[in-house]
């Protein structure tokens, strides 16, 4: 089974050897070699140029011999094109934050393929460089509620105050915000796909922040919308909500194929209760990533073990590599995924 | 029935009119009193002078008529007796964090009624303006995981990770430090309970960071510790975890009196587990005092709907009260509570 029959299968919960492996933020700071990549390069230009996009990308397959590749981006790349002002420092910095039914139809909404083309085009050269591989090639986009988060807040905050108390005192708002950035998610994932993305995740961060009903009220509408007009038939949709705990529910009925769980989700509870309708990816806490080798290989047989009960599981962390994160941990982490017992043929 | 009187019984499980409301940190910089009170004093100073103490400790009672007051000091106060350095800028700041065996063996295990005399003589105060008034008093303590985590930190941090690695590569040295922080944390309860508090409550603001597994070695054994030495049968124990909706279980094993719980569990389904064996406190987002007078109304009668299978029930928030809330949302808040249905007596 080569590593992008086993990545499609594991999302569509068919029969597989293993669990395949990969790691969120797998082409990142804890890496010497994209540090040297990235030097004297600012942010939003690794993400615009396609050389340098494609080289980081790859980095992790070539270095730790991970099962799959995603495109080297950032969730607010797509922002651009609708005509905000962004900056990172490092995280994304809007000059203007949105906060009336005005600041929401001034947004342009442009086709993804020609206000940020180079993502295509990192997404075609990285799909022609994987395909004699066989390695699955991925794509992703931030959530509208975590994109949201950051366009109302102006930055990333430890409590998101401003953009809460908006559900509170405008939502007319957010809720037009929240419909244009899904109807943006939908465009630039399809798009995606259509540039070679085999698999698709949606990455909310932020939703976390949130209770169970304002989750329900506020973030599900998104993830539904979006999961019902991605090309899923032609590339599965995995979610990710940070530290969503207590949203599982509401996760598994968004319709995704694969439920990316945060590291303090309970992976057998999670597991059995997702069981035949949707997968499971995760969720080792990145932090684990600093003990000794013995220990994360245990840890990686325990994860696949609580795994079990779904149709299906990807290896993967809870959250996404830390850049103090010790490159051992993280082979050790990939090396004991590709060690799994391999199951009998069904 | 006086104030507190439904107080204990509430926390008890005794059949009582209505919950009783307070709100965490309802002393606090969203009151303009309360700005007026710390101008020109620095935060540890307003936790060591008794009548800048005692002065804000009871505005939320004159100012919003709350229905319990909580000592005015930080959860960092008694780490100061310690011997460890620490600033506030303005979370804690530890200028020489413990990260080694030497460093715990270092501190110091003074009684807490010699090193800290001015939060006992706060309490003293309170209970004796208190007493007339039937308004209960509550103390309170900063649980031993949290406190390790700045300790070890160094600061506040979004997710920290050097104290989340010291649990992979040198758990001996975070296991004895939280030992040290639990005798500690005994110790100032009790002394706070014999001061004259008639509740207390232990903040583990960061527990919340760890997976169930993670939880359940590192911080369950610091809870059972506390909640078998505290003298509960003189002031029942709430419990309150932040961003603990995945540590449901544990927190009810604990031994707490009372769960006090972030806005992000759903509150019917935590007090239907509670039931018999433990009391809930909360949990509205305190982001939601923002919303209009009769949505907070609204909220507050879901919330108390909602929490009915526990045992009892004192209405609060998820999280202490945001510096940027308007004192109009605590008011609707507080008076909403007061204009529950009465139940009739058992």
């Amino acid at each position: 089974m080569n590593p992008t029959e086993r990545m499609l299968r594991a999302c569509r919960g068919e029969p597989v050897d293993r669990p395949p492996v990969w790691l969120m933020r797998q082409a990142g700071r804890y890496l010497p070699e994209y540090r040297r990549a990235r030097e004297g390069v600012p942010f939003l230009e690794m993400c615009r140029r396609v050389d340098k996009a494609v080289e980081v990308s790859l980095q992790p397959l070539h270095l730790l011999e991970v099962e799959a590749v995603i495109l080297f981006s950032d969730i607010f790349v797509p922002v651009t094109g609708l005509g905000v002002a962004v900056d990172f420092e490092p995280g994304p910095l809007v000059r203007d934050p949105i906060r009336s039914l005005e600041g929401v139809a001034a947004l342009r909404t442009p086709d993804p393929r020609e206000s940020v083309p180079y993502v295509m085009e990192i997404l075609r050269v990285l799909r022609r460089e994987l395909e004699g591989k066989s390695v699955p090639l991925l794509g992703f986009a931030g959530a509208p509620f975590t994109l949201a988060a950051y366009l109302v807040e102006g930055r990333g905050s430890k409590d998101f105050a401003i953009l809460k108390r908006m559900m509170y005192r405008a939502p007319e708002v957010l809720r037009a915000l929240l419909t244009r950035l899904t109807e943006m998610t939908v465009a630039y994932l399809n798009a995606q796909i259509e540039a070679g993305a085999q698999v698709v995740q949606l990455f909310d961060t932020w939703a976390g922040l949130l209770s169970p009903a304002d989750y329900a009220a506020w973030v599900q509408p998104c993830h539904r919308e979006i999961a019902s007009k991605v090309e899923r038939a032609r590339a599965p949709l995995i979610l990710y909500v940070g530290n969503g705990a207590h949203v599982l529910d509401a996760m598994l009925a968004s319709g995704a194929d694969v439920l990316s769980l945060d590291w303090r989700v309970d992976m057998a509870a999670a597991a059995e209760r997702a069981g035949a309708r949707a997968s499971v990816q995760g969720n080792l806490d990145p932090c684990a990533l600093a003990a000794p080798v013995e220990r994360i290989a245990q840890l990686v047989r325990e994860i696949a073990a609580a795994a079990a009960p779904a149709r299906g599981h990807v290896l993967n962390l809870g959250h996404g590599v830390l850049p103090e994160t010790p490159v051992a941990g993280v082979r050790a982490f990939v090396q004991a995924a590709k060690a799994l017992p391999v199951r009998p043929p069904a």
